[in-house]
């Protein structure tokens, strides 16, 4: 039995449906950003960052999405949600995730999280100026460079699609139009049809 | 063999240091950046984000820093640089990778490179002023919560090791005492005596 904490709308939606996917037993544990629960004692003592997600595994907690996408798809092979028998393709995959993590997910956390790196009003509004281009680039680049299609990896649906979808989901907010990427859109709409993603989104949109 | 692009001081230094370790067969190429050389058209085809490192293997090209380093232990695992045969340490592996390249890196990533972000030069010296503080809280987090002793990951040194070294090695630039972090600090003497840092060292200060 698995414990994920998340906030709705947060990269925690990614191992969410990882989890539906596999059919895994777990709770979803809401952590309330608004009255600021993940900065309190009882939570940082799961997650020193006070960030979502974390996943509580019968052998400790994970942080990290990256990490914790890897770890769900090594434990659940049977899934088939990595590419586990070829070290190139896995690699290929982790680059994939980890730009979204390192690159994407952090050029949108600029429109919300400004303060996190700047402390002037200015300074706030100049970063939230750049968001829209930033994400524009980055989804030119993944639309060109990495993904394959159907899936990001081609023709097998890995734990890089739920990590694609989740950010593709903050490009409206952006001020980014997806139907400027014609292959991410269409990606989105796949995921939409499949019954983890619909499951895992009643709990984030509620 | 393996071809890998850096550029001196980036952290390139750590698949280098991990190529080193292996004692891979490898070119080592110098990307300049003086010249601006990673965003010419001849790079662009090797990594079309216009950064280092890339490695280029007998499968492909890989780039992003915690893929690469995945790639490389699970590609040579007699090196033993990697908990393989245990997915729940992997994954702690992985976090600890995950968190030094989303945050620890991007947090550093805005004391130089923060055009990335911003357009006003007020905004870039605000965001100059942070940097000391959020990579001590990066460390602080790290040497409490993350690093076990003697080695990142306790009595086992792994991939991550080479990747803290590397991140550590900009807290002087970054205006941070490495002094204020004992174990980091001790990490730190404790990689320089590795022949393989210095060897892979010798190419990124000469």
């Amino acid at each position: 039995m698995y414990k994920l904490f998340y906030s709705p709308g947060t990269i925690a939606l990614t191992p969410h449906i990882v989890l539906e996917e596999i059919g895994a037993s777990f709770d979803a544990i809401r952590v309330n950003f608004a009255d600021g629960e993940q900065t309190k004692p009882d939570y940082l003592k799961i997650n020193p960052k006070g960030r979502v997600p974390a996943l509580i595994t019968e052998q400790g907690i994970l942080t990290e999405t990256p990490a914790i996408l890897l770890y769900l798809a090594q434990k659940h092979p049977d899934a088939k949600l990595a590419p586990l028998d070829d070290v190139f393709q896995l690699g290929k995959m982790q680059s994939i995730n980890s730009y979204l993590s390192s690159t994407a997910h952090v050029n949108h956390a600029h429109r919300r999280r400004g303060t996190r790196w700047v402390t002037e009003k200015s300074s706030i509004e100049d970063m939230g100026r750049k968001v829209k281009s930033n994400m524009e680039d980055c989804f030119a680049l993944i639309q060109s460079e990495m993904f394959k299609g159907p899936w990001v990896m081609g023709d097998d649906y890995s734990v890089a699609d739920p990590y694609l979808f989740t950010v593709s989901r903050w490009l409206e907010g952006d001020g980014v139009n997806i139907a400027d990427f014609p292959k991410i859109e269409a990606h989105f709409a796949r995921m939409m049809e499949r019954p983890a993603v619909q499951r895992a989104l009643a709990l984030h949109t509620a």
